[in-house]
């Protein structure tokens, strides 16, 4: 497991789309796009479905994650962090995960899931196995 | 082949950073970011260096691509597209499809690469098979 260190967390704490990809039964790449949160040096995302990714990661754990970092290098080229690293699907939490995270990414009073009553999910997290990008953290 | 609508063209032809996904020799997933741009209904991007990505899409071509539009939905959430492909590697023409494309994403009078004398490199060609992600393309 790798630690973090603060400029990775700053990117992982705001609101910046990452990608994520799992890898399909015939070992092809899957992608999408989901928002995260941090559980210590974990990367955590929420999910209410049961989702292609979900799937793939529970059949291999093996994952990537890139994401885009709002700074950019002295002629403006933009910096990002790229994670390999091993997952779990937990049980449940779906909801309330996404619920902190739309806080982050869309803004503090939102309601979301926008549902009454949306299904149990689930919590993604991902142990963090290397890090690379361009930026601080790859340096 | 898949015929991309118009809604994906504007996404791949603005300044919009693509995350690539090539497979590595254990098939995990690799991860890096890219200018592209586009040749009829075929992704572009050019490359100075033998660099893994290159390497690993010489050995399996198949090849995931996402990119971030600057549009969002109603409630904020950010569009995003995803394509699955089949890359070929050209040798040469790397230089000047990077210029091309640093005039897109960093400005139209910047010159890239910075060196004199940069190396040849290469060019890559996706042809895309599946569109998918969120937003109009995906519908």
């Amino acid at each position: 497991m790798v630690v973090l260190p603060p400029s990775a967390r700053a990117v992982l704490e705001g609101p910046n789309l990452a990608h994520v990809v799992t890898l399909d039964p015939d070992g092809g790449p899957q992608v999408s796009c989901v928002w995260v949160g941090l559980d210590g040096d974990e990367v955590v995302f929420g999910s209410l479905g049961p989702w292609r990714k979900l799937r793939n990661l529970q059949r291999d754990p093996r994952v990537g994650v890139s994401i885009e970092s709002p700074e950019t290098n002295d002629i403006g080229m933009r910096q990002y962090l790229v994670l390999q690293g091993t997952a779990r699907v937990e049980p449940g939490g779906g909801p309330e995960l996404l619920q902190e995270l739309a806080r982050v990414y869309l803004g503090p009073d939102v309601k979301f899931p926008p549902m009454d009553d949306p299904p149990p999910g689930s919590i993604v997290r991902i142990t963090v196995d290397r890090i690379s990008g361009v930026g601080p953290w790859a340096e």
